[in-house]
């Protein structure tokens, strides 16, 4: 193996929860060919944040490497909508809703990605020729036992919960969109693993030779415990405003802040261990580091500018108000706004929401700096916010 | 319910070892409208034995009382053959294969069934216009769960032995089968329980009053035992000539010529009833209720005049010989033709193939009344013969 191929493999493997299999994918890197790397995306969801930019940013780097990579929406499926008809929350999705999907998923998409040297397939592409046949051909490609070893549908079978045919296709039909494709890699992350490799051991019945299987770890939310959702409330877009971006980046505990810095930053992992072993030592304040890190982030999806005046501001925020350094963050999960009121109770700047609204009413209170006397006044959901209640009492507000 | 109901409801229900649900039975009989009878078959064996006629006569009592028979040629999933590739013994049938085949089938139905008043339809005509997406929509109508309760699924799953997913479509494609022919009634073996079961759910699925099941016992072969098959060498084809036909239904035992009677005699039950109580207390020979039975099978499927040349022919070659009335029937199981010296061993008629050879060699041993000495003659597979060796030595030999 030259010195080259293993930078690049050590590069290409960073943050990989895991290799399927390494040697393959050895093999392959070593071989100098241009791979193809499929990841594949829902049609459903265009709002990125920076949970998904953790298996883009590993495409980036296969892009970046010279690969080819193809950037799968799974449309066909999304398509059929829920044939079970039992969720109203997924109703089939038009070509045009397709579309429209599509446009804004890969607008986000190419704040990371180069557009030029990215292919962008839909999966209705091949799909919609197939007929029953040739579905019944593929599904006699794979066993019922084999498809009920995958953790979910094991957990639903011996736990009673019904699981309806139609779902053990569904994974042969992401397979298939590697035999289509004909694809070297797949990226996924850790809960894709099971369907990765049926897209490997269809490649193998195919007669191709079988893609390489790359899972990437989920991220963590604001909360540092549950993965960033839109739903939870506990992520941040990668649209948001430099300003928001970087509040919410800063709101992160101290640990959260390493993970965040392995799976998002593109800094050489030997800087980022340094830093870590400075702070540990006491010889750096990690609220440095943090900086950037939010710093690095902002200036990824929006640009230098306007990631140095969101510090500005972000300083200047806390400064005005002489806020000290060591601010306790917390997260509080309502899944909608909250009133302010009960949000100062659950942070413990009041014991009860009268107390609140006894402070609000004598000017006491204020958020992101500014005086609130409205008892209906709220905070929205997925924003970080900085409560202050008299001149002592500080705490980093985020709604989940 | 009117008598004539009732009477019809008696006649129909006859043999039938279940019906689901019987009270939908009744309410669609006494609705008094023609009703859709469904019955599906394979494509590829057009070779109809006595044991599929079980099925058949069924059809036309139905069509007797005025309902409407639907022969469906369950051709779609045998265009595709074996999709797994593991079985050479079931190639894909072509349209040209399947229309052969339909054209020999329905030849040897219409010999039951009126030709007239049956439609033959093929599933073919609306599953091959079903694309992926439509078969999808239809797995979603059905469990994992429910589908591992079929008897053979279960046993396979839980043994360890492989179901390939696409096993789970081919019921479900059974079960379309009816909600696109709005079948009334679905008749089949009992081995097809399951799968007429999933036809009337999904008929409720596809808001159609639900089909109601019969399910038909399987007939007993020559042996008595197992089930009668081709491939058992234990049948009467019902293309067989009359003599054979009659010989064959004259070798089997007593016990068996009252389950023939009952599942495939068109006679009255009281009647049977009469016979078989007139045999039990001594005061008929069970041989004249077996011509009776022989007469009627032979009549059936050539003509009266033919049926009584065969009973003349076969009481001729037995008188001619002065052959006992008691002559023990035997089923010897080889699975292929077997030497007659070998036969006779197994027959108890001589203690080893070398006495056999030595009884031929001296023109003792006769086969249906004509003498044989060619040491490397054989007696084929599911065939009645008439073995002698000696003047006293008599079996009825059929090798299955």
């Amino acid at each position: 193996m030259t010195e080259s191929t293993k930078i690049q493999l050590e590069r290409l493997k960073r943050g990989a929860h895991e290799v399927l299999v390494e040697a393959d994918f050895e093999k392959k890197i070593a071989s100098g060919k241009v791979l193809r790397v499929k990841a594949g995306f829902d049609p459903t969801a265009p709002d990125l944040h920076l949970g998904h930019t953790v298996l883009i940013n590993k495409l980036k780097q296969f892009q970046d490497a010279g690969h080819h990579i193809l950037f799968l929406i799974g449309d066909f499926t999304g398509m059929i909508g829920d044939p079970t008809g039992k969720s109203a929350t997924r109703p089939p999705l038009t070509k045009e809703d397709v579309a429209k999907n599509a446009e804004s998923y890969t607008q986000q998409v190419f704040k990371i990605l180069d557009s030029e040297k990215t292919e962008v397939v839909f999966n209705s592409t091949w799909m919609s020729k197939f007929n029953a046949a040739d579905l019944i051909q593929l599904a006699a490609k794979h066993t019922v036992a084999r498809m009920l070893e995958r953790d979910d549908f094991n957990k639903r079978y011996t736990g009673g919960k019904p699981i309806a045919i139609h779902e053990f296709l569904y994974p042969l039909i992401q397979g298939y969109d590697s035999v289509a494709l004909k694809a070297d890699i797949e990226l996924g992350g850790t809960d894709q693993k099971f369907n990765l490799l049926v897209g490997r051991q269809l490649q193998e019945v195919y007669d191709q030779p079988p893609q390489v299987v790359m899972t990437m770890p989920i991220l963590e939310g604001l909360d540092g415990v549950q993965k960033m959702s839109k739903s939870l409330g506990n992520y941040i877009g990668i649209n948001e405003p430099p300003n928001d971006m970087f509040g919410k980046l800063m709101s992160i505990s101290d640990v959260l802040m390493w993970r965040y810095f392995e799976l998002l930053s593109f800094r050489e992992l030997g800087e980022i261990d340094g830093w870590k072993k400075a702070c540990d030592e006491g010889k750096e304040n990690p609220k440095n580091v943090k900086v950037k890190l939010a710093l690095e982030i902002v200036e990824r999806f929006h640009s230098l500018v306007a990631a140095e005046k969101a510090r500005e501001a972000f300083d200047s925020r806390f400064k005005h108000g002489q806020v000290p350094d060591d601010i306790k963050s917390i997260v509080i999960k309502n899944g909608s706004s909250l009133l302010i009121a009960n949000a100062l109770k659950e942070a413990g700047l009041t014991v009860s929401a009268s107390e609140s609204y006894r402070m609000m009413k004598q000017g006491a209170v204020k958020i992101d700096g500014k005086k609130v006397d409205d008892k209906k006044a709220s905070l929205d959901i997925g924003k970080a916010y900085l409560a202050q209640v008299g001149k002592r009492k500080f705490s980093k507000i985020t709604i989940a």
